[in-house]
């Protein structure tokens, strides 16, 4: 049975909310810093209360990391989506346009988000656990795009695994940068590290 | 300056007392299960007081994850052993022999504790923040191995991540195969992965 409209007015206007929510806490906790600020605090700078911002987000980590989530599902629709002739390299690299792109619409905002992130040990913890979720939606698109599909095997996990952590390498040494270097440079010199001898 | 022989008695009886904790730790948790255990609890079995078992260890966590803390220099170090014409990959995949070593001494045991480490998340997790730590050490090692040794590069940051994952994978592996599988021939299998087309 498919969702009613009500459901997706409903599913509409809670995503709308959490973005939100999420822009607030994000503001606020680049203003004033992570550690100072409580969930408390993000709730009356949104002018929620403290349950109903707790309904949205569990913890503050979560609030500032709630858009990292989505690139999860991106990122194995983006790896189906590729051609099936192409190697399974190629394909993650390809894939990974999509997570890099967003750090191209607004490079200054995606910068001072990272270094937010990579600066705040909660936070950095708190984002490779949600990386880490990603691995295994990779690693299924990855085995349904061989031709036949086959079964999650070692050499898949490991692709996957390889591929995200080129990504924060190179957001790594971009962050050293400044935003100076090149993030698509970087992400290409990542992977050569892995197909070239 | 050296260090004094009082120093170095210190050092001895605090690594002796640090591992025994430890040990103690380990199996009061395997028994009743990690979030069961407080660390009141711990410190009881342990015969000392809360406060002395929080200047060993800050968490549960850390008790039990003591000695994935030294595999890191472990892994430098060998990597710094290996002959100087190895290329990186033979090099990083050969020093991991030093951690998987340590799984064929005691496999039974060594399974058990992959397995609580597994299937506790919040262990799951202290233990990927570990490992992250080991990272940079490899880095250096590979830096340091080079001729003429050279700075820290992209590259060399994506092998010793990539050789870190494939411990990772092969080890899920194992543990899935109730360690029936090979973990050498699992940890070859990622290898191949990463340096074969």
């Amino acid at each position: 049975m498919n969702a009613g409209p009500r459901t997706r007015t409903r599913d509409i206007a809670r995503a709308a909310v959490r973005t939100e929510l999420a822009q607030v806490a994000y503001e606020l906790i680049r203003r004033d810093g992570f550690d100072r600020v409580t969930v408390t605090d993000l709730a009356a700078a949104a002018g929620v209360s403290r349950s109903t911002f707790l309904r949205y987000f569990g913890t503050k980590e979560d609030a500032v990391l709630g858009a990292v989530e989505a690139h999860g599902e991106q990122l194995a629709d983006a790896l189906r989506a590729r051609p099936a002739d192409e190697d399974d390299w190629t394909a993650l690299r390809r894939s990974l346009d999509v997570v890099i792109g967003s750090y191209h619409q607004d490079p200054a905002e995606a910068l001072a988000t990272t270094r937010l992130i990579m600066s705040t040990p909660a936070l950095c913890s708190r984002q490779r656990e949600k990386q880490h979720s990603w691995r295994p939606l990779l690693v299924r698109a990855l085995a349904d795009r061989a031709d036949p599909p086959h079964a999650v095997t070692v050499a898949l996990s490991v692709k996957a695994a390889a591929a995200l952590e080129c990504l924060n390498i190179a957001l790594d040494h971009w962050l050293v940068s400044e935003g100076e270097s090149d993030l698509v440079g970087l992400l290409d010199e990542a992977f050569a590290a892995l197909t070239l001898p």
